[in-house]
């Protein structure tokens, strides 16, 4: 007997074919049995099976549960006042004078107890989970020290036990140079791959590798460094590519076979390629490129093209991108990037699930997936790219139960 | 005894003093009687009278209720399906003749039962209730007729009863030409001029008259008729002004003593003057400028040097603005327009008052007004403009009751 049935629900279990890209299923139904789901399809082929729990939808869409696959969720403090500067008319050396940036962020986290992030990492995250979210990445990268560090994934764990939502911990391990470092660029970068790495792995800490590749941050030689301690620790890698600039990011991520590469505002056609034949998912960030009100948009046309997957996340930071809604992500990545509703929903689903190397256990509605859903009381699908500041499912289901 | 006494809160009363123009009381007490507040003031201050109920709030932000003072609330359908053929490539032209834009919207509501339009519209409606508004602007206009303009304002009527928010109906009686009257132009002016105004008025269906003074919709001229009509039947005037082009619109607001002129991307110096001459609000509707990927801003330092007060809304409405969140209006009209936090907070709170004539009523926290507030859980109130799709308040409190 199976713990619980859905039905009278219409159902895009994102399992793609040809004629059905979203794998709908008219009049569906989803068993659950142990948190997993065990059958999912059309009411009249799951009859004659029983349940302890039957669970009539009304008519309601489900979908898999959303996953916001960049976060940097973690950290002290925010920045409402540096916004409120720059609105006022300062400039961004009057904001770094009095203190600001990413900077003040680092600051704020290292002197924050645990609590304190704890706190107000989860009153964030359950906005997202409000939103949708059952599985969330979460990056370190707000210490720029190896305790602090470690300190932000440990932070991280804590709130995948307390929290109703699958947590993914990603090292952010070379997001900014510390200004007492800025003379010893390498043995900063050293002891990111040397120490950091393997103790994070050594801990379980971490899932996965990350670094940002930029004129401002690092170059792609420092990332490289990086990425050969990942791969002796066993951990794949993603990297913060061409956002500002390019700097053949994506390609280095591809050779080291990157879960993904993400913001690509400046992506090239060489770096679209070397991304489709690795298999590397382009995320796609428009949060941040709202925020920042940049002009130069990714090359979704050239990631189509390539067969590149696109994923979707609020890269949800206090400085470029305060973004608490995942279905807003959906609406931006429409409304500024061009994708379609199924392109923008698949980019919070399947493909999410892919840059998270998830895919074998969420992302779609599927035998042995896990049974995170969202059940959406919309007309159509199209619906979740369109509204523009949507609260949310009616209904999220974590691991079988409403959560 | 009073019946409330919230306490252990910082109150922004938004009773603008010289040297603290968001009226900010720390350590604040707002005392609640019959639904409207009796008294607000430092804690010290309310010391030695006596409540039914004390509400500790834990040293949470306190603000008036937000006013939404701009919507198309009630309509039936969507046209998320046009959306998305946008995303796709899809051309005005093409979109039009697929049955699409506001044809397909005036079609669906006239084919929706009254229970349909009540049961959507609550849907949205709830949606901006989670945000924290407690007052709803909503206009008429998906009609094209006069039993059908009608049938709307008793919707909002009906809305009024049933949920727990105040909404103030506005008769958008000039919003699109019917194809059928496209060689009657003057005819469908003097029908909603000279029978729906009329009728309104009498039923008490309309607080005010609004109209869409643009190439695309009705001339100078043509809104002038109208803004007679409403003047002799007793009702003050509202416009969509100068949004995709100048026409003028603003300064003939103003003329006729408008409470609001509304999008204004297109103002010159001469409406901006006419409009603080008339202490006609200037409503600024950032999710328009979003959704339709404007380029040209409203001139909001040209506002602001004349003295103009300027309000902030949703305009949530099917085909240019599907937004759903006050709170997101908040950010917008900071993000991309420029506006400080203050400002917005302004604008969504006392100013948005002034644009529907409830500044006596609602829009700040001062003995005699409606005891509407939000109550946040923030350490800095700028956060209203810097978190991107902040859900809403922890509490939000309706004539004096959580709701
Ligand atoms: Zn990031
Ligand atoms: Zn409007």
């Amino acid at each position: 007997m199976w713990d619980r049935l859905l039905v009278d629900c219409r159902v895009a279990t994102m399992e793609a074919a040809p004629d059905n890209p979203l794998g709908i299923i008219e009049d569906g139904a989803i068993a659950i049995q142990d948190g997993r789901i065990v059958r999912a399809g059309r009411r009249t082929e799951l009859a004659g099976n029983r349940a302890r729990e039957v669970v009539p939808l009304g008519g309601a869409w489900v979908t898999p549960g959303l996953i916001d696959c960049h976060t940097h969720l973690i950290f002290g403090g925010n920045r409402a006042d540096e916004h409120a500067m720059r609105r006022a008319g300062a400039t961004y050396a009057e904001i770094a004078e009095a203190g600001g940036g990413i900077v003040s962020t680092v600051k704020r986290t290292r002197e924050a107890s645990e609590g304190e992030l704890l706190a107000t990492a989860a009153m964030r995250l359950d906005a997202l989970m409000k939103g949708g979210v059952t599985t969330v990445e979460i990056k370190s990268g707000y210490g720029l020290d190896v305790d602090s560090e470690l300190r932000l994934m440990r932070c991280a764990k804590a709130l995948a036990a307390s929290e109703a939502v699958r947590v993914v911990p990603t090292l952010l391990a070379l997001h900014a140079l510390p200004a007492d470092w800025k003379e010893r660029r390498i043995g900063y970068v050293s002891m990111m791959s040397d120490q950091l790495i393997p103790a994070a792995a050594e801990a379980g800490l971490a899932e996965a590798v990350d670094a940002f590749c930029e004129g401002i941050a690092f170059t792609a030689e420092e990332v490289e460094r990086l990425f050969k301690a990942a791969d002796a620790a066993g951990l794949r890698v993603k990297l913060h590519a061409e956002q500002l600039s390019n700097q053949a990011g994506a390609a280095l991520a591809a050779k080291y076979k990157a879960l993904s590469a993400d913001h690509l505002e400046h992506l090239d056609e060489a770096g679209a390629r070397a991304m489709a034949a690795a298999g590397t998912v382009a995320v796609l960030l428009p949060g941040a490129f709202y925020a920042l009100q940049e002009s130069r948009k990714p090359p979704v046309q050239m990631l189509r093209d390539h067969g590149v997957a696109m994923a979707v996340a609020t890269d949800c930071n206090p400085g470029t991108s305060p973004l608490l809604s995942p279905t807003l992500a959906m609406n931006m990545a429409c409304t500024l990037f061009g994708l379609t509703p199924e392109e923008a929903l698949t980019g919070m689903t399947v493909n999410a699930a892919r840059a998270l190397a998830l895919e074998g256990e969420v992302g779609t509605i599927a035998p042995g997936k896990a049974a995170d859903l969202c059940v959406w009381r919309l007309e159509s699908l199209a619906e979740l790219g369109y509204w523009i500041g949507l609260p949310g499912p009616e209904r999220r289901i974590y691991a079988g139960d409403d959560a």
